[in-house]
């Protein structure tokens, strides 16, 4: 054959897409190399903040030191040989010790491969951490561990996309991974859209338009994607619309997907799992939910966590048959375990120090320090969308992100055109050749026809870059007015 | 649409098959746990011993002591405050804090996502480590760090296999990650054979007969794997083999992936690289091998680093046009980045203590200290194995496998099909049953029709169960004759 080259590769591929690390994010890193290497004096800006991806510790997120000093033992266990200079001499608490000691004997060493779906004893702190959070018992048997949510989410469509018509109702704007997955699958993307006047809820009549149309066009439909709290838009859903949710899932006998991995960062409202719904219907009307599917991810990357580096995550499944559970077990397998590490943060994220233990009082302190200050932080970039010409924002409700409508001059929309952009793509280019701000335009998660958004995440530390924003937006609109 | 079941769900994942975690090792498994809980007394044997996977710290390989300290570092910086104590009470030497603050000041934090290909330092150190071994400049830019090998291959692969005919040319026996990703990715294997005679060396007849027929039935072959040195077999190829497959595929214009992950895991020869001969022909015969695209793969899973748990390795192309890495990068960035921590120790394994430095006595220790025990281990089993009526092996090459042919009698090969197995899969059944020894059938990773072989690690420690297989055996031979 002729040389890999664009046109033989596989198409699923150069078809999917997936901006937040697209183009903007390699010219913002290119621009950050040139500074780092003192070669900057010509850009208009001396730092890039990186408000393009979730990524916590890259900015200003400290790590929690009781997960970390138990890392450090786990990667050196020698140093369990020194309790006394730890404890005397480094800050480390015992229940660091202890619980270095007790990871070690599950786990044996960081560095061997672990069971395909996790470390038992890992999986059996996840089951419990299940049961605390809903209220009903967890089976460690159906939870398996991942590289954070994007491995489990990648495991379950491989397992659901069984032909090119195989459909998958997501949520738009969505994290893209979801559509960018589907592409790669070469399976049905099943569009439906949440509802920017009622601060991104999901609508059922929008869900089952979307169904419908596609069921019509002959696709296949399998599951629905729920991302709760939403990403990028924050929104909590209630436990009433989750059951609406459910109630239509087992109507049509779909899959339930649910992405809760923002399901510590709730502002507004209280996060309430799919798990919990589903097994209180369970039991209140015998019969009616028993052949609900649901799987629920979680990561160790968002949260007060934040350790995206790590790759961390689980899936819990409820209703699988063992058959398919089976085919899962084996798709694991062949990538052979998450990273052990990873596991091992999973296990403090849903056990963390209790209340009495000599590391909670330092915890809890760092775990609500980061929590008001991503609060903070998403107010002030939410005041300052408030007072700008042309912008709108709906109030920050959770997550990591802002997702504020943008509208641009006709003026701007031909000059974006003449670039062979779209108008958000346009704008979230100057603003990062502007401002060193690096954000993703809303055509990157999907957004209604004829509207524009930006998606910025509200981890950035400080003041100035929203400053920034602000003086480029004002002079964007003036230019082009 | 109906609940998921074995029919209806991606029907390329159920005929995915992936013998060396399949049913042997889930058997083995649930005896372990057994055991663990006290359970185990009606068991012939008293502990599992996993032979299946090449998982060194599993069983009694211990990790790198310069890598480990340095990761407790990364995961703990405050650590990095208490440089008296470190040194003085803990034997930190000073090289070890060096590594981590300059792996700190280019990662940042361990817990933030990378670069999606990787952290540029580290690639720039994989590029000093290819220069070094062999003697030709490399360009970062082509170096992608992955989640461990696999996840290179299931990349590479993603973008190679472009219809159900594109078709890969892959080593049989093969570690059976390819032909799993394969049947995943509804692409074809063209399957090449080893020779078994010629201490499993590369047939370049053999491969061309393939080739020849895979094309003339209608598949597009694009690509050829080659294992080197091989698992599960051992050989290193020279470097006249090597120029043969890489004319061969400048003559077919084959993309070759080179997996070389047990590229310090050699007794016998010596392990030449498919990157340098291919430089070296493209120096010496200008204009020839331009058109060549070469993907070397590596890991920190095998070699006496071992760090399996910790999913790192890399990958560099060679000769791929940009247009195809650009796919590639926007592949590897939707999984967003592969672990940091597993990243930090590629950077480790390419760029370890060096002479003079404080860690490198200990270093050099323990690294021939793994060295010479896998030799002396592999050594004791090819012994065994020599003396078993009915078994012929290899004499230990590398890697960390023997994989020797066994003759079974006929009435055992009766027995087998009626329990609706192979007659391998049947031996290696009752070995686990008799013995807790977990090994993998040969059938898991392909054999000539008619000939029967079984796959183990020589990783663990001690002579007790060597001796147990041979009594095992004995005892099989004896009651089928």
């Amino acid at each position: 054959m002729a040389r890999l080259n664009i046109e033989n590769i596989n198409q699923h591929i150069v078809e999917a897409k997936y901006a937040v690390r697209g183009e903007l994010a390699v010219k913002s890193e290119e621009y950050r190399a040139k500074l780092k290497k003192g070669e900057g004096k010509d850009l208009p800006f001396s730092e890039v903040i990186s408000a393009n991806i979730g990524n916590p510790q890259q900015l200003d997120q400290k790590p929690i030191t009781f997960f970390r000093q138990v890392l450090s033992l786990l990667e050196n266990p020698k140093l369990l040989a020194h309790e006394d200079v730890l404890v005397k001499s480094l800050d480390y608490k015992v229940d660091v010790l202890e619980r270095a000691r007790w990871l070690l004997s599950n786990v044996g060493s960081v560095g061997a491969y672990s069971a395909s779906a996790g470390v038992p004893a890992i999986k059996g702190s996840v089951a419990k951490f299940l049961e605390r959070r809903d209220g009903f018992k967890a089976d460690p048997a159906h939870i398996y561990l991942s590289a954070g949510a994007s491995s489990g989410v990648n495991t379950l469509l491989h397992i659901l996309c069984a032909a090119p018509n195989s459909g998958i109702l997501v949520p738009i704007p969505q994290y893209p991974l979801y559509t960018a997955s589907l592409a790669v699958l070469n399976a049905t993307c099943v569009p439906y859209y949440l509802d920017e006047a009622a601060n991104w809820g999901t609508s059922l009549a929008t869900i089952k338009e979307a169904y419908e149309s596609a069921k019509s066009a002959g696709t296949d439909v399998r599951a629905i994607v729920i991302i709760n709290p939403g990403n990028p838009t924050g929104a909590s859903l209630s436990a009433a619309d989750i059951k609406s949710v459910l109630d239509f899932a087992a109507q049509e006998k779909l899959v339930v997907m649910a992405d809760e991995v923002y399901q510590t960062n709730v502002f507004v409202g209280e996060f309430t799992s799919f798990r919990q719904v589903l097994l209180e219907q369970q039991k209140e009307k015998p019969g009616k939910y028993d052949s609900v599917e649901l799987a629920s991810l979680h990561s160790i990357s968002k949260g007060m966590v934040g350790e995206c580096g790590h790759r961390g995550g689980y899936f819990d499944l409820i209703g699988f048959k063992p058959e398919v559970e089976e085919q899962i077990y084996k798709f694991v397998s062949i990538t052979l375990c998450a990273p052990v590490i990873g596991q091992c943060l999973v296990e403090m994220m849903v056990n963390p120090p209790k209340k009495g233990d000599p590391s909670f009082p330092l915890y809890e302190q760092e775990f609500s320090g980061i929590f008001e200050g991503l609060k903070k932080r998403a107010s002030a970039l939410y005041d300052a969308f408030k007072k700008m010409d042309g912008v709108e924002c709906g109030e920050p409700q959770g997550s990591m992100y802002l997702f504020p409508t943008i509208h641009v001059p006709a003026k701007a929309a031909e000059a974006a055109q003449k670039e062979g952009r779209s108008p958000d793509e346009f704008y979230c280019m100057r603003l990062l050749e502007a401002t060193g701000v690096c954000v993703v335009p809303g055509s990157g998660f999907g957004q209604k026809e004829g509207s524009l958004h930006f998606r910025t995440t509200f981890l950035a530390p400080g003041t100035e870059w929203v400053g920034s924003i602000t003086k480029f937006h004002q002079e964007f609109m003036d230019n082009y007015r």
